[in-house]
């Protein structure tokens, strides 16, 4: 039997040795291991963009996934280090709201807070608790230890509050939260937002664009144009086919996004 | 016994948790399967690119391994996934050309539309076949899927050109093809173009850039200088000793070059 | 029993197939092997990073692992390549000082010569043996080759000066080596010399800023304040909380770093 998929979700990037070194130390723990990467591009200490990540990505693994995850700018401080079980996966990292989207209350069956150093790196630093807690704390989970042996129990976490997008007739204003590699801008909008309005007569806005139209897919415009989509996380997105919204609009997070519907018909999208 | 290797290539660069993603969705259908990126960093929407990369790296992987590649401007549209058996590998992507390459015509055994959705994803998206349509068809066939079963069998599948240089009499005349990540300058020029020229009697034109002759390895000039070698895949390049070619002969895509005999030995090289 | 752990290290980055080309020459030779990336991102051709990285990177890896290393600006010309056993590791790369840090000539107990074509990728290439020398060299070792199959033993190889830090009375000069994502520059400053200075009462010098004190986390600041750390290589460290010490101070690589200490208690740090 396959041991549990332990992914690791950080802000490290791709230079440096870090990521590699937290997958030594899982590995000289738990040599059978079974370790993927869900992303280190996150940005520097944007503990917001971490956890809509996590949130995004972790349904996609097996039941029983360990996730880790460190955007973790309170390294070293009295901030704690968590690990969360929830009714399908564990969630490694500290308790500054980066696990609490892909672990919302309603799913969190037990918090265990990190104390018991047997199973920390020692010397322990103050600087790279990845290295030094959270992944030999995951790799020991992955290897059978007990989560109540890894600390006490407790009642809370840190939870963030994501914008939520206002909702008038006819009218919702959300705005950017997170912005891909592609230069598609996601907004905070859900699918069920858009639901009362017609496909082909809302109009999406942000700064000086106006798109018209929801589309089913990029490839509904002609190269360069700006389209309206649905994205595979279920959420508004703003793209370019073949080209970058971000760059395009100038919109980056937190950018107003409003979603208007026109009764007359009105006039047609201008870019 | 290993599971056949499951490869990813795609333009979706490690920003995003897209490649993650589809590393969980294949686990969660093969837990034991091993999965390899190849890269991510293709140019966005870049098919040609992807699909030359495709054809340098597959050759190098076991035989039976599933090579899963997906730069897909088109998502979504009317455009086919395919699964592509050839004599001695596996590929699954988007019918855009970009498997075309590493699975040319002479190779193929069978191409399959891929339409059952008993292996996609559901609900599929519209905008993320990587992770609903290519990731699982990837991880089933690994485990042991028999191809047909993913859809019919189809004839043809697209096919992108790669322009192809042209040779006159002491002479090629050919253009860059791919920039790599040190700058070096790959072009379309196959060593066995080059026979007919003497090693240290040919010259190679790009730009305002002359270099003289064919080495064998970049420490044939000193540092800073141009040197031109058969690279790792048997085609000419332009590179200079530890800099950037790309950024001093300012040469990109498509950029012509030439290779001459100067049958009275003519003047030293100049750059 | 798992398979000896192979590790990554390269300047290849992350754009082109060369490292996951390097995983496929691996599986095919031995398809259970456990690949792991140390880091790609390597700055081109710079020696001593990669030297630094892998020392500090190797130690948490499970002995007898087998650490890979590519950085390799003389590839093609007369310089060896090397499989170097230590009490607990092996080291495979150029003959070029990358593994010298990581292998100590006091740790080292046999150090080969890789000559055995039998276990080189034919044919050779002269610009790309981390795929036709290093990679199979590693899959073979970790296959049960025994090490002096590869080639005859040799008694010493290249080996890298760091430059240390010079120590006078109250006062510690160093030099930044290495900048990581984050922006944080590391210096050549190790926790031992900073012993004979009271924590609050040192004063840290680059360039036009001064740090007071040592702090034991990035927290110790507020937001966008400078901050000396021990960092988690056992180094000092001047970093900016939530922030670019490499971007803020206009430090880089060689940039000189002064401790000093106030008998007299001074002014207070300015920045």
């Amino acid at each position: 039997m396959a041991s549990p998929v332990i992914t690791l979700l950080t802000d490290f990037g791709h230079q440096d040795p870090f990521v590699g070194i937290m997958k030594g130390v899982i590995l000289r723990i738990h040599p059978v291991a079974t370790v993927v990467d869900l992303t280190h591009g996150v940005p520097p200490q944007n503990v917001l963009a971490g956890a809509l990540i996590l949130k995004q990505a972790a349904p996609f693994f097996p039941p029983g996934s360990i996730h880790v995850a460190v955007v973790d700018p309170g390294v070293g401080s009295e901030r704690r280090g968590l690990l969360v079980g929830t009714r399908t996966h564990f969630f490694v990292g500290p308790d500054n709201g980066l696990l609490s989207l892909a672990a919302p209350e309603e799913e969190v069956v037990w918090i265990v807070h990190l104390t018991n150093p047997r199973f920390f790196l020692s010397p322990l630093s103050r600087t790279f608790h990845g290295r030094d807690v959270f992944a030999p704390v995951a790799a020991y989970l992955s290897a059978g230890i007990t989560p109540t042996d890894f600390g006490p129990q407790v009642a809370t976490m840190e939870r963030l509050c994501v914008p939520l997008p206002h909702q008038e007739k006819a009218k919702v204003v959300g705005e950017v939260v997170y912005t891909d590699h592609f230069g598609n801008l996601v907004t905070n909008i859900p699918e069920h937002a858009l639901l009362p309005f017609p496909m082909d007569r809302l109009f999406v806005n942000i700064k000086q664009v106006q798109i018209r139209g929801l589309s089913f897919t990029y490839t509904a415009v002609t190269e360069g144009e700006f389209v309206a989509v649905v994205n595979s996380w279920g959420y508004l997105e703003i793209a370019v086919r073949n080209g970058s919204a971000a760059r395009r609009a100038g919109g980056s997070l937190g950018e107003p996004v409003t979603v208007t519907l026109l009764e007359g018909g009105g006039t047609d999208a201008t870019t």
